[in-house]
């Protein structure tokens, strides 16, 4: 008999009409024959709840009693759902985190799966037990202690669940249909991607495209876990929705797959900066210090004549989240003013974006960045500084050509045409 | 050290303003060099938040998955309590029911305590924790599923744990100040017991007064935990609240210790029923078997003439709740037509209220009962039926006059006077 695991998330199991639906969902699984491991969040809103809670408790507080409390929301809707399945005459029963064991590291609220042991959740299939419905994003410490996995913790705990028992797939179930080519409410002509790679789902992952937590896609890959999004809320097949799987596994091969898109940039540039061996990390030792999320870095060299010398400078340029351009010009002044690096002039753009067309066939295919400049060079629209990767190529840009970029591409790359 | 067991039912944590309000009672202890396990319930209103949505999946529940569900509340609140007393300085934590282990029977919503092991707690102790905070109502079963008490359990919990750890006292906080000669809202002339024996509050916890559960007062009378019911909205000391405890550390001893009530009770009367051996049987086996909770009993025995000869018949009358007349009318009429008994009549009188006197004191004074029956003589109250057991006296009235009947019985065995 094969395994399947399916995972439904806040606003799949936000009530008990949509416990029901998404339970409708695993029953007619069972009846084709599979057993299933069915992974689920808390109820929508009790999270936040919960933490509103445990924060309004202190700032400071004690990691390992947030996550004994945060845990509980998914303990709730697990059991509702295997009271749910049982309804429905499928033999189902809850699992929180700690009876299975879901074994991870004592690191509370951001813990990491050691083991997840399969004996007793397959001796209870041995007793035609047909689903295990498992409480997500929690585990138990070698303490004893309740752990939590992070925010976004239900989409691992789903694929680790799914690569320990060697699951045929993982079926993320959300509130979108898939994965598309860019953002629909951007680009009308947006279409639902019927396979990702995982290498491209990681770059759109971490390019703001919010369907499936980056760690959850980390360890489908590590594992060749295939991992599927689709919708609770529509009738779904075996066909439905976005296979995120292994490159070999993708027949077509495109250059480019999707146009990802990341609106609250800022660009800082440190102007003639002494350039010296080590002068990179002089920079960006104290942004990390400051808790700066730096993103795309440039580097030009030049010379300039300084008091009668000619003296090697760099302009050192780099973009990080609007919000945390105060952070890092305090940092830079900080450092200025203890001698620790020594620039002319800071000069800050709040006002733009990234868009970054990413695709595994850009390994093969050659040409794809100039194809890109060109479409953009097309709509007049200039480019502040340009990054790539083996399967990525981003820009910076001004914010108000966000939006035509992103159309631009779509159209340049022909994304609305099925392959 | 000594240790003190306290325990916070749901009004008491009803938020984090109140949850802070109790652990300032429990840092108070702590100053003054005590130990001490909290025992909390669940936030009031979300235990029956998640006995709705249980009930909402199916009318035949999984009791385990109903109570895997339902436990959360009080994990949610032992966290937030924990985190709370870290904000004072208090070095604490909390305890869910496996991680104690608190050990029950697999009787699901209805467990039973098999063993409460002192080594995980003690360890803390040791470490320096010095207080910990229990999930209340809930524990583990030897299959390793997650089981709760049944409503009220919370109460047991802590006598329970004041039991295994031989507390010094076990203090029930909760939201009335103690226990009272009889109910403040019908008698103004109440008054608040200072000490209590556990016999008596057995009898006036069946009878409605619904300060503690039943099954908490005959675990502390068997343990010999002196338990003390307290309010958690005033500012208390170690003379504070009533003090339940064994007959033996009560000093006085006056005849009459509490007037207790019991609004909506019907009488019932099965009239010449042919009067033999295992009658009783034939007529309470029925009653019993269609769930109805029979209360006080009395027969009368008298000859019939009964087509010539001298037949002895009896007329048997008992009590049982108002809204379960119709399933008990049921039950005796289908045992007549299967002529498991015979009767000539039923009368049913659904306008009657019980009222008793309560008192260890009674196996020493003699003329309770006399002086009971005259003080309602005196008001012209009509007497239906007489129940006595060692310590208590219990009649049953028309329902019109119970008020009345309260407040002559306080009057007359002069409860508004300390002794």
């Amino acid at each position: 008999m094969s395994l399947l695991v399916m995972k439904f998330g806040g606003t799949s199991v936000a009530d008990l009409d949509r416990i029901r639906n998404a339970a409708e969902k695993v029953r007619r699984e069972v009846m084709r024959g599979h057993e299933v491991i069915v992974i689920v969040s808390a109820m929508s809103g009790k999270t936040n709840e919960l933490v509103g809670w445990v924060e309004a408790t202190s700032h400071l507080y004690d990691a390992r009693e947030y996550d004994a409390v945060v845990a509980s929301g998914e303990n709730v809707t697990a059991g509702l759902m295997a009271l749910t399945l049982q309804q429905m005459d499928v033999p189902a029963r809850s699992w929180q985190g700690w009876q299975v064991p879901i074994q991870t590291t004592s690191a509370h609220s951001s813990a990491r799966f050691i083991d997840i042991p399969r004996a007793n959740l397959d001796a209870k299939f041995a007793e035609g037990f047909r689903v295990a419905v498992v409480a997500g994003f929690q585990g138990v410490s070698a303490e004893g202690r309740i752990t939590t996995l992070g925010r976004g913790g239900s989409d691992t705990t789903a694929v680790a669940f799914a690569a320990a028992f060697g699951a045929q797939r993982c079926d993320i179930y959300t509130d979108v249909d898939g994965v598309y080519t860019t953002d629909p409410r951007i680009c009308a002509k947006a279409r639902r991607l019927d396979t990702i790679a995982f290498e491209e789902m990681l770059e759109l992952a971490s390019l703001g495209a919010k369907v499936l937590q980056t760690r959850s896609v980390e360890l489908a890959m590590r594992y060749k876990v295939r991992l599927r999004v689709l919708s609770s809320f529509e009738d779904t097949d075996d066909r439905s929705g976005t296979l995120v799987c292994d490159e070999e596994d993708i027949m077509e091969s495109r250059a480019v797959s999707g146009v990802a898109y990341s609106r609250d940039e800022a660009k800082l540039t440190l102007v003639s900066v002494e350039d010296r061996p080590g002068i990179a990390a002089a920079i960006f030792g104290p942004l990390a210090g400051a808790g700066v999320n730096v993103d795309m870095i440039v580097q030009n060299i030049s010379e300039k004549d300084y008091e009668g010398h000619t003296v090697a400078v760099t302009d050192m340029t780099f973009s990080c989240p609007v919000n945390q351009v105060a952070r890092a010009r305090k940092a830079l002044e900080d450092a200025q003013a203890s001698g620790v690096i020594a620039y002319d002039d800071l000069v800050v753009d709040t006002e733009v974006a990234k868009v970054s067309v990413v695709g595994i066939g850009m390994r093969s295919h050659a040409g794809v960045a100039a194809q890109m400049f060109s479409a953009l060079a097309a709509e007049n629209i200039n480019i502040k500084v340009i990054t790539t990767s083996e399967i990525k190529i981003s820009v910076l840009i001004d914010r108000k050509y966000m939006e035509l970029a992103v159309q631009a591409l779509h159209d340049a790359f022909e994304l609305d045409k099925a392959t």
